[in-house]
């Protein structure tokens, strides 16, 4: 099928009318953009590669190192300039033995998986009653102490949204509820998976403890497994249920990361950057593939895309950060580094690699020009415009902190919580279809904010 | 909403057009029938108290003990006469340690799962290279002995299919791949699952090494995993493919199981009974909700329907067939010691929850009037007649040994092998609905049959 006619077809699958751009086959990054549509292989080639040949990339472990030196070679392959590992220190934790069994009124294992930066129960595991909290707004109103010697169950559950939004209503329960739990006398928390989907993969995850709060040992279970828990304390007629827990993560120390980064460069190096991010470290479980290997395939195709299309004004920086998972770790430190090199502009990719449907800028109001132009020219991709105000992700730290120019190109998020932060965050979860539209709105963005000779921001 | 509105409109949804009956609201086994569509609440019980209260059911363990032992006090307190524990001795083999690396060219773990029947690699594993056989076709067409220190890898794929046919393709990989290898000099067997999803929970499964031929250790990788290993041969370049496996299974020599019968009696004890089977015993893996609580659910249901619309002529038996997984145990012992005890038709439930799409029988040309008669009563629920002839599963061994009646009430079986032996195969897996249609389905069908004075088979 001819290229334009594939277009049409995918815009239209996308249930957005195709709009008429009488010039864009004239300019070279419109034209690159419209064959990203059906013919990228750039981003699926990164991510192939990444997962079959590293694999899960723990931050601060060798894993992660692998992960460096494989997407180093493989920048330095496609043809960027100035590909460096800028190394970074950081506290590291990883995953030990993982075990739940419920062993009374009813007898039975559980899929459990250990939240990053909690303890271990040590080798023997530990037993406790288990108290149930259907959602973490009843933890929070439990009665200081009342926890003392227990197992906490957290079991809010978690709903699809497209913007990610469930994550913001359902993460506290991860996030900080073990520590809540801990602070109330808890000696462990379990929490019911923060993740939309029914399969025995529980769903892993940073958790933090509020100052003064000692780590406990927590988990999250499986939904399945959630639900299990549920009907039996329906059904324990007021016994009391109890769980044996072996959890033996470990903390490491001081271990070393890294950020990784790659230039295309521009014709005028006086100018201020774009600068595309994403991460190239991922939980363990999985190999990384959505989480967040297709975003780094994303930004390093549009990246050469546009450089295909001709060398542009401004420098692209591609930074592969190291370390997101367990704390940002990477971001905050290329932000101290660099944070006295003024960027022009920061965009991530770290939402899976769902196709994106809304454009959101922090200079809508600023420059209502180029967010217009910018809005104007992915809306044949089927991406919606936004009065939404761009805050940037967890990779762009910088951009925050500088007080710079951002775009959020969001993608559907429908199906991320299915997989995110478990063993199916594997390549197969990928559909190439969505992946590449992803790759052709970067191409159109990335290539018209680097040939951008005004500042973005506006002010 | 009122009941038979509701089944008009499941009847609809189910794309097949209700038919009129003027006669069946009248007669009371047609009655339940159509309550049970939307009011049946006592397959559902069943499978949740089963699932919940005992979870995984592996043969010939203490874990199926517990699950006769719930099983009895249901069918007691359901109203059941006769209920019994019918022990027999089977050879028992139960799951150990389980895991997969590749060693190179890629390091990398990879999920993983012992197949039944198989042997120990010892707690220090196994490694050596890896040979790739895309079908079990290419493995059988292997030279004897080219496999001698190696670990074959049979890649087969299967397709869902409504009538469960691609079990039947793909299955050889699995029941005597790792013997077809072995028997090559193969050190150890990985096969890619027997399954249709793409989770990262690998399908369990029985299999068996011919005569003479040592059982070598062997285990499923979940398909993510499977298709991982494919890509590293791809991207090998040559390189030898290793992988490191410790699997640490465990034969336990002869241990007890048991089949739970239990009875609703006929007014004429002179006739031979109606055996609705099942069986209830589970893998270890997933808490046996589909395979095969639900099927015991069903049947149990179905008897209980009948009961209440009158005490029927015929006796109608339910049997619970225990170690079904590890080689039709319970069904061959149930027909050893039956043998001589006609049974009028044996049915069998065992392919999980999903709505009955077909019905066949061994009939139809000796006793065209019954068959037409059975197919009529359930065209309103959205069942198909057929001209396939009728030949049973694997819990009513019996029906096939005494060459008596047989039933074959199809399910759809689309979904069945995204579930089939993994730990997924638990209760959220169950459609309520489509799990009333099977009581539906069963109650008209069991109440014709016990209500039956003729012989069933006609001859």
């Amino acid at each position: 099928m001819h290229k334009h006619l594939l277009a049409a077809v995918a815009a239209t699958s996308l249930a957005i009318p195709a709009l008429a751009h009488a010039d864009h086959h004239e300019d070279p990054v419109s034209g690159m953009a419209d064959r990203a549509l059906d013919g990228d292989t750039i981003a699926w080639d990164f991510v192939e590669g990444i997962t079959t040949e590293v694999g899960p990339r723990q931050p601060g472990t060798p894993a992660e190192a692998r992960g460096r030196a494989w997407a180093m070679d493989w920048l330095n392959a496609r043809g960027f300039a100035n590909v460096a590992d800028e190394p970074f220190p950081m506290q590291t934790w990883v995953r030990g033995e993982e075990e739940a069994r419920v062993t009374a009124p009813f007898a039975q294992g559980m899929h459990i998986t250990a939240l990053g930066n909690t303890a271990s129960t040590g080798p023997e595991g530990i037993e406790a009653e288990v108290v149930y909290f259907p959602s973490y707004a009843d933890l929070v109103a439990a009665p200081e102490g009342s926890l003392a010697g227990k197992i906490a169950f957290i079991s809010h559950d978690m709903r699809p949204t497209q913007d990610g939004s469930g994550y913001g209503f359902a993460g506290p329960a991860r996030w900080t509820g073990p520590g809540v739990a801990a602070s109330k006398g808890a000696v462990a928390t379990v929490i019911r998976s923060i993740g939309t989907e029914n399969h025995r993969t529980p769903h892993t995850g940073g958790t933090s403890f509020p100052d003064g709060v000692e780590p406990t040992p927590a988990g999250a279970l499986s939904n399945p497994d959630a639900d299990n828990l549920e009907r039996m304390f329906a059904r324990a007629q007021g016994r009391p249920v109890t769980m044996h827990l072996t959890l033996t993560p470990q903390f490491l120390g001081e271990t070393m990361s890294g950020n990784v980064v790659g230039e295309i460069t521009g014709t005028d190096p006086s100018l201020p950057p774009v600068l595309v991010a994403c991460h190239l470290d991922s939980w363990d479980l999985g190999t990384g593939a959505i989480d967040d290997a297709a975003g780094c395939g994303i930004v390093s195709a549009a990246a050469l895309n546009v450089a295909e299309a001709g060398q542009p004004l401004r420098t692209i920086r591609v930074l592969m950060a190291g370390a997101e998972e367990t704390g940002l770790w990477g971001s905050e430190a290329y932000s101290a580094a660099h944070i006295d090199e003024p960027i022009a502009v920061g965009l991530e990719s770290d939402f899976g690699a769902d196709r994106i449907w809304r454009f959101e800028s922090n200079f809508r109001e600023s420059n209502p020009d180029l967010h217009a132009r910018l809005a104007q020219a992915i809306a044949r991709f089927g991406v919606a415009n936004s009065t939404n105000v761009a805050t940037g992700g967890a990779d762009i730290n910088i951009s925050r902190d500088q007080g710079g120019a951002i775009i959020d190109l969001q993608q559907d998020g429908t199906r991320y919580f299915e997989l995110h932060h478990t063993p199916d965050d594997t390549l197969d979860k990928i559909d190439p279809a969505q992946l590449r539209q992803n790759v052709a709105v970067w191409t159109q963005v990335v290539g018209l904010l680097a040939n951008e000779p005004g500042d973005i921001l506006g002010e």
